[in-house]
């Protein structure tokens, strides 16, 4: 299926324009080291549903900001997802050969190229972002959320969480902690910097802030349960034996309705959060009814 | 060999001041997710030489500045080089179980927490330097320099052409290519920090870089002379032999008494460079001398 399909032209649009502007930004196939660029750009430009980088156009477009100025932050946050992908993905870790359809990273590249483009991806999301044209003083500020988002307290905070997870049970608070920090924290910054780009006041700041931990725990909510749906269909797996499987995930935890009911709230909650935006928010509102009825 | 007895008491002071800098800006060992905050604490805290930080200060004294705003950028470079040993010390890579006298950290902490803690010590190197005590524009321009320094074009590049290298037949050109990329380049970043925190017109910041290149090409021509000089007492070894293995180095490509030439020169280049600073660069020059004539 085309990831795209679910999106409203505008929203299409903007993935093009993401994967143009990462397209520009990664370092050229043809040039030396040749062999790590290579397995950078294959680890960016191979699809995906680009949420990150929407999160942010779709946040600078609610609060009167042009495109061009949102480049840099939506392709920080790609690469930063990216790279985390491509580490995720090895061996050591969760060891999959198959992303979107093609061969993992490191099976086309080996697992010491896919490492060091992983390092090279985070590297340059920073130096990008650092590059946005914004005032210094905003463009410090975004460096800090970014690297907060990224760091021991975000993302791969998360990923240790999870990696001490697998086989556990896990109450509900300790789930929703794990995916805040792992998915949550990069998909929150993704707002915050779509917003600090804008030059959002701080009541905007923390509606937009309410708005994506709302969407960011929704995503993985939907993930959830459309991993017992897909498999339902499939394999005629039920809800009831995924719950006993080893990976902690919300429909084991709270069952399959429960789930469902959780993901409305949220919806919910993130919708009534940028209420308070006067204008222009269509793109948050379908980026957050994307979120929680996604059908891939 | 305690790493601190060949240098001053002055840099000596620095380097536990850099210690404690980086001590302070680490997680907490008690704090959740405890593993990945104890394997980065580990990664960063059990010694090594500081030559990035000694750098960073010193390149600040050099120019007048004073020591607490330089405590950002030199845990930053530190953080830097930390995690890049971690990762280069995986199974996929270098794979080596010992550094300074210490099982390595995927020997400790496993290997998924290892890249981890790399990763997250990248994020809190950009995090803690977009924290430094500059105003806002040299912060950006400090936070490019740092994501050039790390990225495919440097640090990581490097790395990726080192190892493209094993094995095959380098020119002089291409080896100091690899090391100016591999070690040169977050060496340059240091002294480059450092001169931007203290304000340093465009002509100096030229001179200090000069300076760099040459110390950062002069401490791995030493290195490589070390590896021939310690395995000639150990093993009896001789540099002929060192020429036919797989790894390209300076000896191997030049032979030792060349190499040793070499050396000489970096060094002078690097002392002539600074010779236009007018006060205060003696700590400069001591770290000249140091990467040249170091023992270990």
């Amino acid at each position: 299926m085309n990831p795209n399909s679910e999106l409203s032209p505008a929203l299409q649009a903007l993935i093009d324009r993401a994967d143009r502007a990462l397209a520009a930004a990664l370092p050229a196939e043809d040039a030396p080291p040749a062999e790590l660029h290579r397995a950078m750009r294959y680890a960016v430009l191979g699809g995906g549903k680009r949420l990150r980088p929407l999160l942010v156009y779709a946040t600078g477009h609610a609060l009167g900001c042009d495109d061009p100025v949102l480049d840099a932050p939506a392709c920080a946050v790609e690469l930063i997802h990216a790279y985390s992908l491509v580490h995720d993905d090895l061996p050591a870790m969760d060891d999959d050969a198959l992303r979107r359809g093609r061969p993992t990273c490191h099976i086309v590249f080996g697992e010491a190229m896919a490492i060091l483009a992983g390092d090279a991806l985070q590297a340059l999301a920073f130096e990008l972002l650092a590059q946005a044209p914004v005032d210094p003083a905003t463009g410090m500020a975004m460096q800090r959320a970014l690297g907060r988002a990224c760091g021991a307290e975000g993302m791969a905070g998360g990923q240790a969480l999870d990696l001490s997870a697998v086989g556990r049970t896990l109450s509900l608070d300790e789930l929703e902690h794990m995916h805040a920090c792992k998915t949550g924290a990069l998909i929150r910054a993704s707002v915050q910097l779509g917003a600090m780009t804008a030059g959002a006041d701080t009541a905007t700041l923390n509606a937009l802030d309410h708005y994506a931990r709302a969407v960011g725990l929704a995503f993985q909510v939907r993930d959830d349960i459309l991993d017992v749906e897909g498999e339902s269909a499939v394999i005629g797996k039920t809800a009831g034996k995924d719950a006993a499987a080893d990976k902690p995930t919300f429909p084991s935890i709270l069952g399959l309705d429960a789930s469902r009911t959780r993901l409305a709230q949220l919806t919910d909650e993130a919708l009534a959060a940028i209420s308070m935006l006067e204008s222009r928010s269509e793109l948050l509102i379908e980026l957050a009814r994307y979120a929680a009825g996604r059908q891939h």
